[in-house]
Order: C-alpha cells, then sequence, then structure tokens
C-alpha cells in the first residue's frame, strides 16, 4: 500500500523549491525552502496518508505549493506511521517537532502547522496535544480535507459514500483500525471534530470538497472553534474530491485554494 | 433613525475613490470607481441598514474599500426602503439593477453582488429572484454579516443576546416588522438561511463575527449552499461585531477580512 501510494502522488507536479533532509525530534525531516530568501516565519508540514501510509516526499507538491505562495520556509515530518506505530506515536512526534523548533528559538507566532487529510488531522490534535503540555499555540492552522474524527460519526460519511473517488467507508475502517491499534476512539485526539477543545486555537483555516466522506469532519470542527470563540474559515469548494490542491497546473480550484491558504498563512504570520 | 444611522456610519473613514451620482433602473445609485484605470469588472453593492436605514452613503467605506483592493469599479443601489416600501420593493430594485446591468452589455460573469447586513441578505435574495426570473447569476457573492432569516430561527438570536453591540432581538424585530408589512416571514426571500434554494449559485463568500445575534444565518446558509453544491466559503473571526469591516484603520481584522474578500472577487471575477 505504501509503494502505491508514493506511485500515485509521485504524479502530482511539485513546485520548484529548495529541499534538504534534515533530522528534527529523532525523526527524518525535509526542510522545504523558496528559490529567494526565506521570509521569517515557518511552516510545519504533515503529510497525509490515513495515518499509515505517505511521507514528507508524498506531499511535496502540496508543502512546496505553500512555500512558493508564501516565501515561509517549511519543515515536513517523517513522523511514525501506523500500524507498526499506533496512535499516539504520530502526534507524540508532531508535538516533539514543534517543540524542538521553538527550543531552537522559533516564536510560536511565527510557526504554522499544515497539513492534508490525516496530517491535517494533526495540524488539530498537535496544538490540542501541545497546549495541554503546556507548549505556546502556533500561530495559524491551515488543515486541507482533514480527517477529525476515527468515530466516523459525520453524516457526509454515509451520504457521500459511492461520491467520493478516493475513499470507501471500507477502506477508511481499515487503516483507521490500524491507527487506533484496538484503542477507543471515542477520545479527543482521536475524534477532535467531536470531543476537541479548542480553547485558545489560534486562526482555522480549513478547505474542503463537496465530494468526500470527510466533509463533516471539517464542518463539525469548524462549529466547535466558532463555539470556543476561534476564527475559523470553513472553506469548500463543490464537486472536487479530497486534497483537490494537489492537483495544480490540471484544476484552477486547486491554485485558488492554495492562493487562499497563502494569504490566510501570510495574515497571521507575516507580523511574528 | 435614519439620520442617526447616517451620522453613526459618517464616522468610518473611506479610501479615496471617485464617486459619481447615477440612475440605475429608476433609482438612484452612486458610481465607485477606483483612482487609477478600472478593471473590467463590476461590483453591484447593497448597503445594510435592516432594510429600512441607509444608503449608498452609508455603506461608501465598504464599498470603496473593496473598489480599492480590487481595481473593480462598484456602483452602489440606494433601493428602496420600509417602512414606506415593504418587502419585496428592495429585492425587485435589486433585481431590475442588475438587469439593468446586463442590457447593457456586461457578462454576468463580470458582476459580483456584494452587501453587508441586509444588503449581504439582498445578495442572496436578489440571486434567487433574477435566477427564478431567467436571469443568469452574477459570477460571485459576498456578503458581510448577511441578514438572512426574518423568522429569527438562528440559535444564536438567543445565544448572542447581551453579547451582540448593535442589535438587539427587540430592536431587530421592529424593523423586521417595518421590512415585513405584516407579510408571513416564512418565505424563500425573507428567510433564504431557512428555505432558499441555492441550486445554481456562483461561489459565495460569507464573513461573520461571533459577538453576533445574525452569525447562524451565516452558517446555516453555508449549510444549505454545500448541500446545493455550491462553492462557499464560511469565514468567521472572534470576538467581533457586526460589519466589523468597517472598522478600517482600527481594526487589524476588518484589512484582514477585506484583503480575503478581494482575492474572492478577484479570483472569481478577474478572468471574466
Amino acid at each position: 500500500m505504501r509503494e502505491g501510494f508514493a506511485a500515485m502522488m509521485a504524479m502530482f507536479p511539485i513546485p520548484d523549491v529548495r529541499t534538504s533532509s534534515i533530522e528534527l525530534a529523532g525523526r527524518p525531516a525535509v526542510r522545504v525552502e523558496p528559490e529567494g530568501e526565506a521570509k521569517p516565519a515557518k511552516i510545519l508540514y504533515f503529510h497525509g496518508g490515513s495515518f499509515a501510509l505517505g511521507s514528507p516526499q508524498t506531499a511535496m507538491g502540496l508543502t512546496a505549493s505553500l512555500v512558493v505562495r508564501t516565501g515561509f520556509s517549511a519543515v515536513s515530518l517523517d513522523y511514525r506511521l501506523a500500524p507498526e506505530h499506533p496512535f499516539p506515536a504520530g502526534i507524540d512526534d508532531c508535538v516533539a517537532a514543534y517543540r524542538t523548533l521553538l527550543d531552537e528559538g522559533l516564536a510560536p507566532e511565527s510557526i504554522a502547522f499544515a497539513g492534508d487529510s490525516a496530517g491535517g488531522g494533526l495540524t488539530v490534535t498537535t496544538t490540542i496535544a501541545a497546549r495541554d503540555a503546556g507548549l505556546p499555540v502556533p500561530g495559524a492552522i491551515v488543515a486541507f480535507s482533514p480527517g477529525l474524527d476515527h468515530t466516523r460519526a459525520g453524516a457526509t460519511i454515509e451520504t457521500k459514500e459511492g461520491i467520493d473517488p478516493f475513499f470507501t467507508r471500507e477502506g477508511m475502517a481499515y487503516t483507521g483500525d490500524m491507527y487506533l491499534g484496538g484503542q477507543d476512539p471515542h477520545q479527543e485526539l482521536t475524534a477532535p471534530a467531536v470531543l476537541g477543545n479548542l480553547t485558545g486555537f489560534p486562526p482555522i483555516l480549513l478547505q474542503v470538497g463537496t465530494n468526500e466522506l470527510l466533509l463533516d469532519d471539517s464542518v463539525r470542527l469548524a462549529q466547535r472553534a466558532r463555539e470556543a470563540e476561534v476564527d475559523v474559515i470553513l472553506d469548500v469548494t463543490a464537486g472536487v474530491p479530497h486534497v483537490f490542491q494537489s492537483f495544480i497546473g490540471q484544476l484552477d480550484e486547486a491554485e485558488q485554494a492554495l492562493d487562499r491558504a497563502a494569504l490566510f498563512l501570510t495574515q497571521h504570520l507575516a507580523a511574528a
């Protein structure tokens, strides 16, 4: 499955950036820099792949798109995957990576968490876990088609079945079981769209398509954010699939969504 | 009340634009142009004021802010107000104005409807009425804190009472009664957040604060838009009041929200 996913994701174009392999909090990571001088803010990127697949390379088109559009540099983390490392290993890695960036002297207001799919979920759960560990929250969160509920209670899990070109409920259950490893999904960090305490969160941008089983994960998280008095943009594009932002050069909607994400990041990080 | 509203709104700054009085479909209107050459797209602006107050001048700060940021010209319509002219007089005027722009040769894809408060509601109801009259829909809709439900069924009508610094339920009922003039509020064009058929709508941007009785008007309209397969951005800023975009020069959130609105308009109208 990992080879197949990597091969599929390798078909997406990657804008011109400079990349270098680094280590971050004991995990491999990839530093992604714009071709010119980087502006003083940092994107900590979490790739997608259902918590079981993927790597910084499989999401490089998305990471590079944000870097090119913002002028910020990014670090994309190769967090531990299930089934070898079930929940909460990945979240632990993401928090450790963030803590290291802070220890290196970066201001939290100059760091954004960004991610797609499972990695979009990690932008939220890492913020919860970091806050609850006593760390300051980052300056902004950008999540593309995030997975935010392992209880799978969203209505679109049923209503978009057969419409979503990437997921089936059965497929999601398969990787979800790997990630949970027998643990209860009814926990804040496995179902933040249902149970997440978003108090003190920075501004959140959620981008999602209507052809997605996961649409209601974003809808419900946005509701929780509003109730917690958090700035939140629920940015829904009709008729597009999961993580449509990958389709740069093919879908105008992808370029436009990325431009909106870049403006959002610039608004909330540039001053830092 | 009209004098008091005009005096209050006159306290907001107006970016530098060129304005000229015109007539549009038998109603007074104000043409608003950027200081340089205008790009070939048009904003048809509907001012706020609870359908009973206001004029193009009272919303000029908002209209000019969009013109300056997009480079598009605007026309702000002085539609008929209640109680002298209850529902649906204002909508009729807005549709007539739009029809005139189309008759003058403007492409619908090059026209955006934008408005605040009651005028935000008019961006939606005018689109419904225009579509149902056989006209093509405009290219985009931008609504600041729109009023979209005269049945007042949104939960925030209760939960934000005492938090909203501009509205009370009692005050809204007073002007709402003027607008309805004894007519049933349970109609598509008086309660589009509850009953609106948004099929075929162009992309919609809804911006609203959490300190608003009207918050759920936008929340519910966004839900209806998603269900109708319409692109919709529900852009919520925490801790700000009704039409906070007026507070340019005082609130960073105002400038940032207007920048996002301008990007949205540019994305959906520029190609036209």
